[in-house]
């Protein structure tokens, strides 16, 4: 994307983050929320693969880069308080660090949270460099 | 729901808050994502309406109860931080306070912020009374 919108307008939080949700882009699959600041949103419109903030290692957090379970961007939408983001993205391999295609597996049922969800890649194959 | 899940064991920020998206249950489409606190969600589970927690008013904000466009609750997860929280909602009428069907209506085109939705209900008759 050569010009950037205005990032500006956007409302980041005390820590100028923002809420990025990821859908895959045709299936609607939910896939994960993470965060962004400015510089990371930036970067994630400049080079068309998803670039979150890391809160816990408060450094950028180039999703895919161990894994190679990138995120190609569709589109970048927000809401209409502009302080949420919406990621459509092509998503390889799989989103969560669990190995589960998306992050959203545990669903309230019973009086529980309910595995709703199967590992689809061993997670020590995609971070322990077996794969 | 008679039995709630422990919601003790979900993660909520210094504010006692948990981000909640509202994805409709059967299109995928993603409609919204506002905040919930502890309480709201104990309320969400029990009516199976969405009730959120207001930042702005510091209250309850049970969704559609000046404009009945409210959230029938189809499902609630969560992720594997355990917080983030995924409603899949069936939405009566439309999500957004500008009448659009859902709050996600700007898109990052051509350097811009520009509008990809139409605005399906008047939001003065939303709001107004007049409907």
């Amino acid at each position: 994307m050569d010009t950037l919108p205005d990032l500006d307008t956007l409302k980041y939080n005390a820590e100028g983050l923002i809420p990025a949700i990821a859908q895959q882009f045709d299936s609607g699959e939910v896939l994960m929320m993470a965060w962004m600041n400015r510089a990371s949103l930036a970067q994630t419109l400049r080079s068309g693969v998803a670039c979150y903030w890391s809160r816990s290692r408060q450094a950028f957090w180039q999703k895919g880069e161990s894994s190679g379970h990138i995120q190609r961007i569709r589109a970048i939408r927000t809401d209409c308080d502009r302080d949420t983001l919406l990621l459509l993205v092509e998503q390889v391999g799989v989103a969560c660090h669990t190995g589960r295609h998306n992050c959203f597996y545990l669903e309230a049922r019973q009086g529980g949270w309910q595995e709703i969800a199967e590992v689809e890649k061993d997670p020590a194959l995609i971070y322990g460099g077996g794969g």
